[in-house]
């Protein structure tokens, strides 16, 4: 049984063209690139290369790309490192609904003494712009607020946001690692300090990632070692995953809007079917502003994880929250933030689709999402108690 | 051309048997192994033989094994957890022959008010013992002492080392980057608290190393993130390097003996002739205890990087200091610590073999790099001033 994969959220495929321009790296050009030799040398020139290329992905200078192991090394590094170029300024701010790389981040902060302010979302997902900017003091090292949530793929007003905070000289990082290759980013545009990249959402492999770094921001390197990446990240270069990112950056940009559209498509079928087919769901976050793959909804009555493994015997594999805090029993941070009933959010399943998904497979999910629900719900006291109406509504779907 | 490649220390050939069994998680099997459906849940199980087999390669248990995304990355981790989990303690110990990753991060902890004391090393690279016993305080944190030298190859006693500090109730922390896959190491015979390893110094991919943790050792994690490796390192994993990293330590173990009684014939051989046709050439480092595979030797009164780039053009791949350190014009920090002339410390060339050396490599060095050198000599001022009769006798030679 071939596996409908709707989890790019949590993972991409990689690009076989990506794969192919990193295989000669893993095997015949193995040399380190910091060696005098030109064997090691010219994999140097292929590094510089695919430096530029992720740098065109979000429109910035090559030499603001660092090369990380992962999106949470550089969620990880933007943060300290706000913190540590101002060690006199105690206050740090994020939202309710940031990925645990940047949320437990900001929580080991406020064990340490740090004083965090927690910026609340609304009941579709959106930030609080008033809560933030109200907060704002002369004591604030770091704003960290993502481009785009893991979970609802709500989109931020990262732009504005980034326009207010420059005005008052308080650095800004943004995790964008949802965003990037999935909606046009400029950073000229955007007056981000610091803005994170994960290869394995945008189609390169696991285990690399990026932390653009605004030239003129203050920096304190995270990994200490060798003098790579200018010295602001020690460590032998992944080569072959850098260039496989690379590639995957150019990739990404190759005909963005038509793939887009093709892929909101696709979603859009998948979800107006579902609602419509489905009694008591409902789309948790604000549909005007999402990445154009994802949607997360809420089936009331039944747990999540019995939909999930439902789905997986039928090899349509999606999600219940993020990867990240998956094995949890409690329901997502992100939904409880936005204030989604426990009813609810224990029953919500994130599907996010990529260029790789087809009609046929939204077809074959959204002809089987139907009686999974019905009959996890034929099974579900909550669901007897609390929707006579609804059950005889389902039963007559 | 072909490359004579002896820079193993830097980095190594890929393992073709670790690419093929990395290769299918590259492609097809691209799931998220923390996802609840069986296609990224199968990915976990893989990860989980990997643990076990890097743990095997050095007698550990697989939950004792913590993957990171390189040797600096272990070398952080070791350091920051050990000052983390004994915050009262404000001494710590290394030597003056560290890795980067591990001597920059002690000096930045100077900086942050830390007292460090840094053990000498003597004339062949052997750590001044006493001078560590003696430092020993109810103040010390950690000790972090490497297994074997980048540079020079000289092998530390670990086993002694750890056991006075197992008596004295003192986290040790080993770099055994060098060391892991080279010579047998047994974490039950070697009472050390942590200890690093990186990949792509055993014939697997750069971007994926290990920490092994010891049962029992507190424990502050350096990634934060996700529920990843136990909650013990946040970010997705680095499945296909995972894999090829288990992998190559299966390879490693597999006739180690034969296998490092071949190199380090091949060295014998390649470094005596060398001392035999060079005048005023010398090796760095203790020979009784040195990795099978390294050589540093001197070539008095030439710099290293003329030596590098004459070679470079003979496809001799070698290095002067670490690869790490490498575009500092100073000589190797390791190579003054053991207070080698700087005429001698900065014509040094480190000659790192492996499994994939030959005869006939070595023979080709042999042969070439006697008139290297001598060329390089007619052109120094220092060797006329300095060696009228060593000139003689190389012209001779």
């Amino acid at each position: 049984m071939n596996s409908i994969y709707v989890d790019n959220n949590a993972t991409t495929k990689v690009d076989p063209k990506a794969i192919e321009a990193m295989l000669p790296y893993l095997s015949e050009f193995y040399g380190n690139p910091s060696s005098m030799h030109s064997f090691g040398g010219e994999i140097g020139k292929k590094i510089k290369e695919a430096r530029a290329e992720v740098a065109s992905l979000i429109n910035a200078e090559p030499d603001e790309i660092i090369f990380t192991s992962c999106g949470t090394e550089s969620n990880n590094t933007a943060i300290l490192s706000g913190i540590h170029s101002l060690p006199a300024k105690k206050h740090i701010i994020t939202t309710r609904v940031e990925h645990p790389a940047v949320k437990n981040v900001y929580e080991n902060l406020a064990r340490e003494g740090y004083r965090v302010t927690f910026v609340p979302v609304d009941r579709y997902g959106r930030i609080n712009l008033d809560y933030l900017y109200d907060n704002l003091t002369d004591d604030t090292a770091i704003v960290s607020i993502m481009w785009a949530n893991n979970e609802t793929g709500v989109i931020f007003p990262i732009e504005e946001i980034a326009k207010v905070l420059s005005e008052k000289d308080i650095l800004f990082h943004t995790d964008a690692v949802q965003a990037v290759g999935k909606i046009p980013i400029d950073v000229q545009k955007v007056n981000a300090g610091m803005l994170s990249i994960s290869g394995h959402k945008i189609h390169a492999p696991k285990g690399v990632g990026a932390l653009y770094l605004r030239k003129g921001t203050r920096f304190s390197p995270f990994l200490i070692g060798g003098h790579q990446e200018k010295g602001r990240r020690g460590g032998t270069e992944n080569v072959a995953s850098i260039i496989g990112l690379g590639k995957a950056s150019l990739l990404a940009m190759e005909n963005l809007a038509i793939k887009n559209s093709k892929t909101a498509q696709l979603r859009d079928r998948l979800e107006s079917e579902i609602l419509k087919q489905v009694p008591n769901s409902m789309v948790n976050g604000d549909k005007e502003n999402r990445l154009p793959g994802t949607t997360n909804i809420s089936f009331e009555y039944v747990e999540g994880e019995a939909i999930l493994l439902m789905m997986n015997e039928l090899g349509i594999c999606a999600s219940s929250g993020s990867a990240c805090t998956s094995g949890s029993l409690e329901p997502s941070h992100v939904l409880r933030a936005m204030g989604i009933p426990y009813t609810a959010a224990h029953g919500s399943i994130r599907f996010s689709l990529s260029k790789y998904n087809t009609d046929e497979e939204v077809d074959f999910i959204i002809k089987n999402i139907p009686p999974i629900i019905e009959k996890l719900r034929q099974l579900s006291p909550f669901w007897h108690e609390n929707n006579q109406a609804g059950t005889a509504q389902a039963k007559s779907a």
